[in-house]
């Protein structure tokens, strides 16, 4: 049994699986819970819906922050209609074209910036370095290296929180099974082409069908 | 003589005193110099036609970038019209109201974010540690951190440079004075009224003041 902090803290809530499921794993730990999530013109803006929901079915306060400058920067193909989302992995070596400099650092320093205002230090998101996808700014060391800048830029004591960081995606839907959250997963989008039901081609696809394949459940979301 | 750089550079510019120093001391350095200003719904709006002019008057690409999630986030004077900025510097170990969490690390991040699709790593900034403000996220500490967080996040090897980080005010206008950007400064906004001529009563506008008077030379902008 694990003892609740009477702590808050902040879930980067994505409306994906992975976000999805730390968010499970928040209310487990800490007692105020905290759900941001970041409209960055986002082709697959269905993601916006399922985080609203999904925070609305566990009653947590929810927050969906603005952040324009990503798709002024654009020359991504998360944020810029005009550029594929790459269907392959990328070459050994390269960056996928689905890779937003900055994404994951700029969500968890507005995080940062929005726990601050409720005095909670505890953030947590979902990324994790198994991903096949090879985005840098997933990576345990740039996390440590973020939570110092962070600690030291906002005067807290932050600790990013990264439940799912060396989980394989079999390993992430058991520890989603484990703690609950199995039938949210119903609500939550990964379809990089924002399609629903899922387009099934997209690597993001391909990759949580490969977790509950190997995990031997079935996922929630094909069954709703 | 200092040798310029092949390298291109990215100046954070906010059509202030510091930045526009700090423009002048990479046009001194690098060969390809671009700046970058934010649109953050700052109450001093005026800056972002000074940064805009001053880019223009010495023949630089710029860019201004929206950053619409901090107005959102509120809380704080130099957003939230609802709150007046504070006329005298905070209390010993208190934040001023007029504190941003996480400005400086968004503007940074951002702008490296920019510079990578240039494939450019330096990044320069006008922050200053010897500031009245405390603001944290202007300390050299944090920038270390921020630079090793930009690094690995992005892969690039990312430089911070900080030209003004240790100079008092005085210092920073005899810089500009030796680097031959005195005349622009009359084009640089301060007031943190957004008041123009300055109002001359808020921090930012004693602060410059007090800089010109030190360094017994007279400010281009009240000449003007």
């Amino acid at each position: 049994m694990i003892k609740k902090s009477d702590n808050g803290a902040v879930v980067v809530l994505s409306g994906g699986q992975d976000s999805t499921t730390c968010l499970y794993w928040a209310l487990q730990r800490f007692s105020d819970v905290r759900t941001v999530t970041f409209d960055y013109g986002q082709r697959h803006r269905i993601e916006l819906d399922c985080a609203a929901r999904i925070a609305a079915e566990v009653g947590v306060a929810h927050q969906q922050l603005p952040l324009d400058s990503l798709s002024a920067l654009g020359g991504n193909s998360l944020t810029d209609a005009g550029i594929a989302v790459g269907s392959e992995p990328a070459a050994e070596g390269e960056l996928p074209n689905s890779f937003v400099p900055g994404r994951n650092l700029l969500f968890l320093t507005l995080a940062a910036a929005y726990a601050w205002q409720f005095e909670i230090n505890d953030l947590v998101t979902g990324v994790a370095q198994t991903d096949y996808s090879g985005y840098p700014d997933c990576r345990q060391n740039t996390l440590d290296a973020l939570q110092q800048t962070l600690r030291l830029g906002m005067e807290r004591e932050f600790v990013i929180h990264t439940p799912l960081m060396n989980l394989s995606k079999k390993e992430t839907v058991l520890l989603a099974q484990s703690i609950g959250a199995l039938e949210a997963l119903a609500l939550t989008h990964t379809c990089y082409n924002g399609a629903r039901p899922p387009c099934g081609q997209c690597p993001a696809c391909v990759l949580r069908a490969k977790g509950f394949e190997e995990a031997g459940i079935a996922d929630p979301l094909l069954a709703a």
